[in-house]
């Protein structure tokens, strides 16, 4: 029997759940608040399908889609991600200043692979995003993290771990944060920017959830108060279709640099058929209105989720109240285990995400992460008349 | 003006060539050996767009292919591919034993990842494929090289390397190398099973090449030949389309668990769309049909060039034979620079790729690597005579 000989950095990855969840949210008969994904109803699926139609029954277009591309992607499609920073957020953004990659989940990886040797400090919200801690971790850093609270990233201990730790970067989700829903007040992101003028500390803004204010109103990035020093990185997984696995990153051009090469040893480009397509698509649609409508179904749903857990879960439980987003955070009632609530609810017919893993330094017993973007009035009913069930029991 | 604090692994890392030879390449009246790119033209555009169309065009499979999914990719693909190396190959493959990755590019990373400590040691063929030297490069390993001649790898030294360095693994490509487009014997594929066992070195073996040999007949495997230890990847780019950016690994199990993590760390899962349509596309196709006509075609590239090679390269020049896939390698004239080739070809219209960067640990000066998959016989013909004007002029 093969001994293989593993590198260490294995070792360090934490158990994956992500996949795990996938899985149990697939299973028949449970009712899955416990997964990430967009509505696939929702996705406009005639759409893509006229502009994969178009690029593929153009005989140039067809084959130049289907060839090997360059390693930043599409100009065309970095042009209008670029575009849209400018007119949606004011942000002088140009298409050299993008890099096309395999969703956000692939900026986390390079961007840790391109900053992080092992020891080096990283910091993070708590509790953070599970895919971020996981990416992360192979690179063996040590994970320092700030309390997020309705008011974001506690200040104190921000300015303690920058000046304390000198981080490589901060990696925050300032717009409906995953897992807690929470959105950053305006003055935090400023506060953040003025704490980490001159430090040395990257602030790398992941995105993915912006366009998904229920009110359709966009929030500045810290980005936009920050005069150098900042990564922004968004995805069309949310507000186009995740099947494509399309983001982007804009970051500083030595960022940048360093961001190619390493992309380029990791998969040479981005599946460039998805590239050609997803553009010729954006070109023939109102995204603005597309989001809006999504945002706006997804913001029903989050307010028909909070009512119950208002009204059905006992006493002593609480909850965040997302501003966007495709998640929330319960606070089980004292005593009450998340891993007691996962256990029981997949047994019940209601899956849910225990908060412990998006802890990376420990915490988060009592805690949940309840996604609404997935499920219809019916099914977010009866899922947490199930929760309530288990939770009561439990109390 | 920030000072971006990058991690170490990035100082290893060799400048790139692949990116800037795709511009090159790219020039108007430049004629280009130098890329590394399949025709095209024969792509079978038809065939995908149609697969694209019936996929799209059903509303559940299409909203299926648009959603997330699971790390390890789409169960049919992977069926597809299992069977067919049964069918082909006689390799006892399940779909379990299959990840999917974006094209083989990504294997190179994620086998590093999860091999190689910073200073381990790696094997090797000298010369050996850039991709690999710059993808293994960002780990920080020992990179030890065996010389790879018409006979496959040299066997004293690699049963040396074997025997004192103990590399993780050996990568290697058995069919069709690039850059050589040299072809292992079946006698030196059975030796390096037998010097291999035991010794807990993994052969890893790249197969991009193994459907594009010219008499149409596939070549065993050295997996076929090891009891275990073998990992084998492959990929869709030079046989159906680069620009879905689909291969796949093929690896024992306790291997396949470590690779599953770092490829959900690394990016969720590869872009699921391209999974679907070519699976819907391979289920209508004869695939084996269409990479004889593809591979017949590059033979006949190749034997023009080297025909070529022959009549006009000054005296001192030589090049290797290639039986399959889509490179060749020329050995200059003694005091002929390959950069002075390269610098003065791009001036006389003629791209071709210096040796220099596929020789880890140095060499390679008087070595060029020529592509004949994406340049028809009148291409080929005015090319060579370019080459050869600007080879003779240096001599």
């Amino acid at each position: 029997m093969t001994h293989y000989r593993f590198a260490d950095r294995m070792i360090h990855a934490p158990a994956s759940f992500i996949d795990e969840l996938f899985r149990v949210s697939g299973e028949p008969g449970v009712i899955s608040f416990a997964g990430g994904l967009p509505d696939a109803a929702l996705i406009d699926r005639e759409g893509i399908a006229r502009a994969a139609a178009a690029v593929m029954e153009d005989e140039e277009e067809g084959r130049f889609a289907l060839q090997y591309s360059t390693t930043d992607g599409y100009r065309p499609l970095r042009e209008y991600i670029a575009a849209r920073y400018r007119r949606r957020l004011g942000i002088a953004a140009e298409a050299d200043d993008i890099q096309i990659v395999n969703g956000s989940q692939q900026c986390l990886d390079l961007m840790a692979k391109i900053f992080l040797n092992p020891g080096d400090a990283v910091g993070m919200e708590r509790p953070g995003y599970l895919g971020a801690i996981e990416a992360f971790s192979l690179y063996g850093p040590r994970i320092c993290t700030v309390p997020l609270g309705e008011e974001g990233p506690d200040m104190g201990a921000f300015e303690t771990m920058v000046r304390d730790r000198s981080p490589k970067f901060f990696y925050g989700i300032p717009n409906s944060q995953n897992p807690s829903g929470i959105t950053y007040p305006d003055a935090a992101r400023r506060e953040i920017a003025r704490l980490l003028d001159g430090t040395g500390t990257v602030f790398y803004e992941d995105d993915a959830f912006g366009d998904l204010f229920f009110d359709g109103r966009p929030r500045a990035p810290v980005k936009k108060y920050l005069s150098e020093g900042a990564v922004l990185s968004g995805s069309f997984s949310k507000i186009v279709a995740p099947g494509m696995r399309i983001g982007w990153i804009l970051a500083p051009s030595p960022v940048l640099r360093q961001f190619n090469a390493a992309k380029q040893a990791a998969d040479l480009h981005s599946n460039f058929l998805c590239q050609v397509v997803l553009h010729r698509y954006l070109s023939a649609t109102d995204l603005d209105a597309h989001v809006r409508h999504v945002a706006r179904i997804y913001g029903e749903r989050c307010r028909t989720m909070c009512d119950l857990i208002d009204d059905l879960l006992p006493a002593g439980a609480a909850r965040t109240t997302p501003e966007g987003g495709m998640f929330l955070m319960v606070f089980l009632p004292p005593g009450v285990s998340s891993m007691d609530v996962f256990r029981e609810g997949v047994c019940q017919g209601v899956a849910v995400l225990p908060g412990v893993p998006f802890y990376a330094d420990g915490g988060g017993e009592d805690t949940i992460r309840l996604n609404f973007s997935n499920a219809d009035d019916a099914s977010i009913a009866e899922g947490m008349e199930r929760l309530a069930r288990v939770v009561r029991a439990l109390v």
